[in-house]
């Protein structure tokens, strides 16, 4: 070892044993007389000091240390007269004797301090050393703390862990998949995992009971703001379960992350709201409940009036933001943008004030009588010094665009606190939903995913209208993880093939082991998978995964600190029995 | 819950209480007036027991149960009158109120029994099924088990887990890299890691100071008998070690897994040889030390004689197979073939027979008297009963020759006892080792790993003489896991470098990044992988490391249950930019 002690354990009880730390040079100060140099690693800072006086060789070389050096350094614990109380070693520095520059170091292109001067791009490319900040050093042990809890906690509960394969079958449905091509077998390939769902299946059919696992899965998507290529899932299933199993399982487990790396508690059962009902109170399936501002149908309370936006249109609807009624004229024109963005889509934005002196002023006011806006605080809730923000549209779309509204105004009203956690299961999921495009429904969830045993029959005649045995797990406006009961019984499985219009080749070449597993006793099954990387993010603190990833990828795929991806040589792609074909680019 | 309880849980302290459990069933048994059914699940078996007299229905719907039906039933657990003593629940049996059948099942291909009737291809494509036998289910659980106990001893001691990239830069040296076209960056590729070497570098680089992940890797290789492409690494490494710190620290997981899964102590510490020694002694870079039978170099004393086979030889040794010397003449032609079998390539066995009677006969009678091969029995320390086996040749062919030949006694003379563990290290690897075709040195283990200090010199003059700070921990002959210290030092590193005839360019290419992470202070470190897959084959006490991969690949790199790989569809591939040549084929 290179060191006794790390820099993070030395305190006053120590002092007069002599030690040898061995570290990163944090900065140095000299004072003439003395040079004092911070010395760091994983664990701390610990104080290193060197006097002229007593040993002018020691101190010119340490007068002589560079930010980030590795040095290793043996000397005398010695009480601090002037004690630092923000740090773990405050109470104690180091006498050096021996200095040993076990590495220098070029200087780092940004500062290597909570706040990094650096900017994004540079700190990718230098990744090894923006890992070295402490908010990096932080996110990583919280990851690190979270994965062992998870599994310590499924081990006590009976869950394998269970590694499935990462080079599997391409099986397209919704995602595209990374390939790759196989040597051994020329013009085929394997496909990275979107997610192990197949196989944990198959583990519930080979009677593994209940099955965990934390693992990397892929998809190769245009990547949006906050997706990697790469991303991890807190994997899992059960057999002999019902929907309520599944969620008092992980509710179980959620309830264990909050205390055991939070320490937050939550006495009741997580509310259970089912997905209609989240879309008409919240615009979202995702609801941040940290704040109410529900979303009130006003569809009715405006049949025949004179304004046609608002008499034409399908569904209206309204938000109360509290004491905003002193709005300005250009706030109430920044949300018209906001919500006329095209990700958004409003036509427009209809706002009634409902000033504290009593009067009201609104955007519709030529439509609508005093009496009538009245009416609409009545229904809606608004007080004297709200502001009342209405859209009208189409209903889904209308909805959608009110929930963002709603998350917009929770933002300007502060009213997301990031210490406040309010997690929900969100339920009763549709089971497929109709592209007009391609005119065929598609899996909400997946394929497999099982209808409610009672809307079955609807299958048949209006699948659109059939609630899936699916549910979300939602903490804060975020989807932290979802899943579902599957189909266990082959016949049904074929028939949302068929629903899913998918011709019997097509499924059996698919999903055709899946369905032969089948029919040799498959039990009852269901799980559950969570985005691993969002949930360190959420205990983060954090908006983005990206700091949650040792190495992650940009939004081009790109690793530009490895410049990955990259060529290969011919040799290779001849091998592969492959030929890169770029010229209609 | 489909449950109360499972199979393996009820004894008869539960006599009495109405149960409900649910399963496969395994076999049913029709005495006329009661049918048996065996309940199984992954907890173990229960008996259910349904009377014709009491309730004809149930009984006649638990006759028509197949094998593997899956089913559920709720009824009163009641003592048995014959019990079963080589049951957990053999004590008690349930009569079956109420009998379901959640899901039927056709007959499976094969029995699933300990033993199964189904031959090797055919359990590989009903994986599921064959994964239902109790044999696999004990190998996934042991695996399970060794997972966590590893994460759990390694966390305790402060190393912290992260998730390395499994999309990275292509940087083959040794094996092929499997590789993914990348869709958003034409013409380029990810390759699949065939470790995490860099990346725990860079961790180290980063200040993480101890790092640990149970991790896939990939080989594009043509696969052996017990290679698989992807498998699983236990994958550690540390800062500001030496090589003795790692030994320690690992030979400690190592006596805690043997503990903890096997209940086997080692009181003393892991032997600890270095290469040459292993090969000079056994042969064999990864000893067997169950058993004895050290090679003796005999090259001194047949100088003069009159074979040229063996006066012309660089080398000679010896092997004493204890009690053989009644080795009948077809016993002798066996091993003479197993030698000069290309894989070994021997030209031929030599053999003294130093009988009991006190004659001795050898195949070299003719050109050496008796007191000559009596001179060989006391350097080899043949006692009579005992036959000496000589090769004859090269040093390094003839040593690993007289290791496979050993090997092979120990099985014939069943010194291998599968309950009995010798771990050891061997340390002191050569650095490099040359290689005529390419005409350059390769790297023994790879391209990072550090020399010898005081064999630094060397690199310039001798480097196949370099002595690398590399260790094996090898535990019944089978190589476990191996590891090194690495370089640190961007100087030595670029001469790593010139030494396996890298140009700038490749070098900067494959590596850049991670020299240039080593220029902004690396500090000291070193580590080790472990082949997960062969830890637990050696802990379950298999010889393959097929059967504790829940769903692995054939040696044509085909998963035969998925038809895995498989074709993918020209818009695919028109979006990868790459087309299938496979013409010259």
């Amino acid at each position: 070892m290179y060191r006794t002690h790390t820099c993070g354990e030395l305190r006053i009880s120590d002092a007069g044993k002599v030690i040898t730390l061995a570290g990163w040079v944090q900065k140095t100060r000299d004072f003439g007389g003395m040079t004092f140099v911070d010395l760091r690693d994983r664990y701390g800072i610990t104080q290193l000091v060197f006097n002229m006086e007593t040993d002018a060789g020691q101190c010119k070389l340490a007068r002589e240390l560079g930010r980030e050096f590795v040095i290793r350094a043996t000397g005398l614990v010695a009480e601090r007269s002037n004690k630092n109380p923000n740090m773990p070693t405050g109470d104690i520095e180091i006498f050096v004797d021996t200095l040993h520059i076990l590495n220098p170091a070029e200087t780092p292109p940004f500062t290597i301090e909570e706040n990094s001067d650096g900017g994004d791009e540079l700190r990718m490319k230098y990744r090894y050393l923006d890992m070295r900040r402490a908010p990096l050093q932080r996110n990583l042990m919280l990851r690190h703390r979270m994965a062992q809890s998870v599994r310590h906690y499924l081990d006590l509960r009976g869950f394998i862990e269970v590694e499935t394969p990462v080079m599997i079958k391409s099986t397209p449905e919704g995602a595209r998949d990374f390939v790759v091509p196989s040597r051994m077998n020329q013009g085929q390939f394997y496909a990275l995992p979107q997610s192990p769902q197949m196989f944990k299946q198959l583990l519930m059919v080979s009677g593994y009971d209940r099955y965990m696992q934390i693992v990397k899965c892929f998809r190769d998507e245009d990547l949006r703001a906050d997706r990697q290529p790469e991303f991890t899932q807190i994997d899992c299933e059960m057999a002999f379960v019902e929907q309520d199993d599944i969620l008092n399982t992980f509710e179980g487990l959620a309830k264990h992350l909050f205390k055991e790396i939070l320490n937050v508690e939550f006495p009741g059962k997580f509310a259970k709201i089912p997905y209609e009902q989240a879309m008409t109170e919240y615009g979202s399936d995702k609801p941040d409940l940290r704040f109410g501002m529900k979303i009130t149908d006003l569809t009715e309370k405006v049949v025949g009036c004179g304004l046609s936006v608002m008499a034409e249109a399908e569904y209206i609807g309204g938000i109360v933001a509290t004491g905003c009624a002193d709005y300005s004229r250009k706030q109430i024109d920044d949300l018209t943008e906001f919500v006329k963005k095209p990700q958004i889509g409003a036509k427009g934005l209809i706002y009634v004030k409902y000033n504290t002196d009593g009067t009201i002023k609104s955007s519709v006011a030529k439509f609508f009588d005093a009496a009538a806006l009245r009416g609409w605080a009545e229904v809606t809730g608004a007080k004297a010094g709200n502001l009342l923000l209405i859209l009208a549209g189409k209903r889904d779309k209308t909805l959608k665009a009110l929930g963002e509204l709603r998350l917009e105004m929770g933002r300007q009203l502060n009213l997301m606190d990031k210490n406040k956690y309010i997690p929900l299961w969100v339920v009763d999921f549709p089971l497929v939903e109709w592209d007009e495009e391609t005119k065929r429904f598609y899996a909400i969830h997946h394929p497999f995913t099982a209808p409610k045993p009672e809307h079955i029959p609807m299958l048949d005649i209006d699948p659109g209208k059939v609630h899936a045995n699916a549910y979300d797990l939602v903490i804060n406006g975020i989807e932290i993880g979802g899943g579902s009961i599957r189909i266990h019984d082959s016949g049904l499985q074929k028939k949302m093939f068929e629903v899913l219009g998918f011709t019997d080749e097509q499924a059996q070449y698919r999903f055709g082991f899946l369905m032969n597993a089948f029919k040799y006793g498959a039990p009852p099954h269901g799980g559950i998978a969570f985005g691993f990387d969002r949930w360190v993010s959420l205990f983060a603190g954090l908006n983005s995964i990206r700091d949650v990833i040792a190495f992650p990828k940009n939004n081009q795929g790109r690793d530009v600190m490895q410049d990955s991806p990259g060529i290969i040589d011919d040799e290779q792609l001849k091998e592969l029995g492959i030929r890169i074909v770029t010229s209609d680019k």
